[in-house]
């Protein structure tokens, strides 16, 4: 049986040499590649984080800022390009979350007994 | 190249395997096979939970529940048993955290490019 830190330097290869992985890549490296779509996809980013933020920190967020988050989302789903990265990122994100619970299953089986 | 599914199941027998989880294993059976440990380690874990819950929902936690969860945290530290198992469940989290990083590293390299 292999140790457990072989098995995930090999999940990690699989990842990379995925078909998802290399669509991902291939997706942000063409947003990348152009100038204006990279200041607009950074945009996004940026307000999606700052968004994120305030609310993990417990801030409230105003109504100007959801209007403001609102339109970017708008503008970057009309870029085709950042539109297919934003795809790309959704479907490798589902997949990376079926492997965690793969990987985890060992623990829920130890603690989801039923005879609590 | 195996496939990232196949990887997966890889790196869950690994670590059903591994000496971490077989050592947790061992300590939460041992725990579980006693009633009165039982009770005191399901206590401990109920008052965590809903601590934490009320937290993530942004309720405040007052003074009394803050002194309550510190008396059960001590309480069961000084059971050996259970406290032995808090160790052996660090232990694994801690392991476990290494190999999402190891996993998730083609995301980070990815993301992480200097130009930004």
């Amino acid at each position: 049986m292999s140790n457990m830190y072989d098995s995930a330097y090999e999940l990690q290869n699989s990842i990379r040499e995925s078909d998802d992985f290399q669509a991902l890549k291939e997706a942000f490296e063409k947003v990348m590649a152009d100038p204006s779509s990279k200041q607009m996809f950074d945009n996004f980013r940026d307000t999606q984080l700052a968004l994120q933020e305030k609310q993990m920190q417990g801030q409230d967020i105003t109504e100007e800022e959801v209007e403001k988050a609102r339109n970017v989302v708008e503008l970057v789903q009309q870029h085709p390009d950042i539109s297919n990265l934003m795809e790309k990122e959704q479907r490798l994100n589902t997949a990376i979350n079926d492997l965690s619970q793969i990987i985890t299953k060992p623990l829920e089986e130890l603690y989801g007994t039923p005879e609590k």
